[in-house]
């Protein structure tokens, strides 16, 4: 999907929500346990409940990878569900990959072409050559860590180097790589004050915001820092939305819980200095 | 696996090669692409004929996830043949994970529980709580990149930091982190005069070392340099082992060129400093 499209769905929906699909067959309603694929079957039904709200839905990698060849299979249901029926959703494989050149090339490979992702998060510390791979396949996004939404976060990414802080070097250094109009970042919502210094290095590209609900970033304080006049935000809630219950009516609660942040959205994005750019009537 | 379990293999093989299983299939011998499952035929092949020469075995992941379910199945294959028939063999998942805590833990439970891998690699950039989760199993290790063999590990890896390379700060960092005995770290081979200053950072820590053979670093230098008395180094080969034929005898090739590494190795254990206190006979 080009950016362009994923803009041009923001302004139909009036939302950058994106969901979290972090599934724990802990946390889901026991009756879907008996079913064959237990994974997908939860998704599904928070796909069905919430594609009409949400821009994008982010598949958290290590929730599939913990259920071995079975949460293998749970993953590529769900992509191909998503890409067969919503071919408009901007899908996120949250993976934070990155490895030497042709290694990374072959994560590319399963990311973009074997599971079709649209993109794909990665690590920033191998450099250059780790991340370039991802991002030579047109239509396709590495979204790359910047300032994480973790208590970790402080103990290299704000520590400066040459009087700037790591994670600034990061996107600056990034700017430079070839195809970095195919990078997107991740900066937390926990660090709403940051996005000032962040904008002015990285005015234009999408920002990935972690860290709202559960980990307790604010909304509109992400959004008065951090939008751009394309928006240039995927605000990313998972388990406030999809633990909402854990009863029968699990996707019902998830919708509303969805649709108070879609709310929250277009209240900013008709409210705020956005509105004209958009021309969101 | 115990580090103690470990270094008793050392001894007994007087080898601390580590081969890694980075399958392509466009690079095996045509006629494994007949069997069933190539990938896992090729590995059983080659772990056949190096067990006794390797002390640990290292599938890289992204080769098995670059072939969706069937990859996933393969490596499945591989560790279980692993951990059946060479229990003494030390496994590292080649994976370069790091999340937010819950999500790390995932990874972990991926990798240590349902694989039963002995170690998996990790990535710094995300801190503490993005690492400590894969140190909570006894006899599991994280071997996390501190200074890697590509050209991007001059991105950032060697900024300095409050006058420091950031690498040198990762060590340090880690270091105070909850079971930080259970860490291992990642040193290329291709910068062999930087382990004089990682040894005194680190001097009783395991360093798994790339870059030796296609990468263009040197086992003589990097054993000079980062040797400890416990040897302390697991030092890996991969495309120069599996790779030595891709005709019908490349389990035999690949078998001579892990014994000139081998007997490389036990040139250097008799000869050294180590050799009293390994009490090799």
């Amino acid at each position: 999907m080009t950016t362009e499209q994923l803009i041009q769905q923001i302004r139909t929906k009036k939302s950058f929500l994106t969901i979290g699909l972090d599934v724990d067959l802990n946390k889901i309603p026991k009756h879907l346990l008996e079913t064959e694929d237990p994974i997908f079957e939860f998704n599904k039904y928070i796909i069905d409940a919430t594609h009409d709200l949400a821009v994008a839905y982010k598949p958290n990698i290590a929730f599939f990878e913990a259920y071995g060849l079975k949460g293998w299979q749970s993953l590529k249901k769900t992509i191909t569900y998503l890409n067969e029926n919503h071919p408009d959703i901007f899908t996120i494989a949250d993976a934070k990959r990155g490895d030497i050149g042709n290694t990374s090339a072959m994560y590319a490979k399963a990311y973009f072409e074997d599971l079709e992702f649209d993109s794909i998060t990665v690590a920033p510390y191998m450099g250059k050559d780790s991340v370039e791979p991802f991002l030579a396949f047109e239509g396709k996004h590495a979204i790359m860590l910047a300032l994480t939404s973790n208590e970790g976060a402080f103990d290299f990414q704000t520590l400066k180097v040459d009087g700037k802080e790591l994670y600034k070097q990061v996107l600056e250094t990034s700017k430079t790589w070839k195809n970095s109009e195919n990078l997107m970042y991740v900066v937390g919502a926990t660090k709403a004050e940051y996005f000032t210094e962040i904008r002015k290095i990285i005015p234009d590209s999408f920002i990935l915001v972690p860290g709202v609900g559960a980990q307790g970033g604010s909304l509109s304080e992400v959004c008065k820092y951090g939008m751009n006049a394309n928006v240039g935000l995927l605000v990313n809630s998972s388990r406030a939305i999809i633990y909402a219950s854990n009863g029968a009516d699990f996707a019902e609660k998830a919708r509303e819980e969805a649709l108070k942040i879609q709310q929250e959205m277009e209240g900013i994005l008709q409210g705020g200095v956005v509105i004209s750019d958009l021309n969101i009537p």
